[in-house]
């Protein structure tokens, strides 16, 4: 039975995010995180427009898994990868490949709040800066993107508002596939 | 090179649209179009959300291409189905598979304007009501919804605000490729 593991907040301006037994899902994103909104200046994910032109915001929620988690950190040869050091905003478990779910899944909580998949995250450098920092070996940094590709989770956009607990059972609405 | 072939407006109730010739997209959608807004009342499309609940606006923009119309006039045995028919915003030229484009595929236009694919539209049974009354053969009714099954285009909502005109010539990004 797929799960909420761990809900995550972005409070400040750095990139790590911290743990938290309860979150609301308003639309824009997790309330009180650092990329809640409408909207968004786009970066370098987005080269197709200008550097900080407003785009909106289908980057509202990281979110990743605990499995995928554990194989990242089994790559780079560390004991464990935490989704704080990833910034996720969420980490699940019991779906094993994560990273797979197609845009435009819905994923639903029990209070009838949902998300909306956007795309599949792709790994950047920031990540593997926080975990060399943490193990305190400088050459673990140029190894996660590597790890992390198609493991590095998913992005989405919140589709219905409302709560969301630690443990909270998920229910995943698949696109219908294409012959 | 893929081009706008048709731009279309829903100004009132009905789900017939009308050509126009330029329009403005604002993060909502089409200005002046029915389905504009950053959320939407929950239908028959999203079953998982009591009718009527408040979600994300996720389809603000239908598009169809000129080709797949064409292919579904030729399975319905019918000379033409006009995008207006179809409820459509945006038809395209020379993107002979439109419909396979996958969620997250960004679609620009020259004055910086981009649409974000959201899912592929699933056909239902309105169009059909629309060509049969057209043609004045009312068994046509049924026959759209199978005719049209992956050619009835996508659904989009606005990545970037700007205007949109007839002939604009459009640039795809596509996501990345999975493994």
């Amino acid at each position: 039975m797929p799960k909420v593991a761990e809900i995550l907040i972005a409070r400040g301006d750095g990139f790590v995010t911290e743990v938290t037994g309860e979150v609301m899902l308003q639309f824009g994103g997790f309330v009180g995180d650092r990329h809640f909104g409408p909207t968004r200046p786009s970066c370098s994910r987005t080269p197709w427009h200008p550097r900080g032109t407003p785009i909106a915001n289908t980057r509202q929620i990281s979110i990743v898994s605990l499995e995928e988690c554990a194989v990242v950190a089994a790559e780079m040869g560390v004991a464990r990868v935490y989704p704080s050091w990833l910034g996720a905003n969420l980490a699940t478990k019991n779906i094993a490949d994560l990273s797979a779910l197609p845009p435009s899944t819905r994923i639903l909580f029990p209070s009838g709040a949902t998300l909306f998949i956007t795309e599949e995250n792709v790994p950047c450098k920031y990540p593997g800066k926080v975990i060399a920092q943490e193990y305190g070996h400088p050459e673990l940094a140029g190894s996660f993107v590597k790890a992390a590709l198609h493991r590095r989770g998913l992005l989405a956009l919140v589709e219905r508002e409302g709560l969301v607990n630690t443990d909270d059972k998920l229910k995943l609405i698949m696109p219908r596939p294409r012959p």
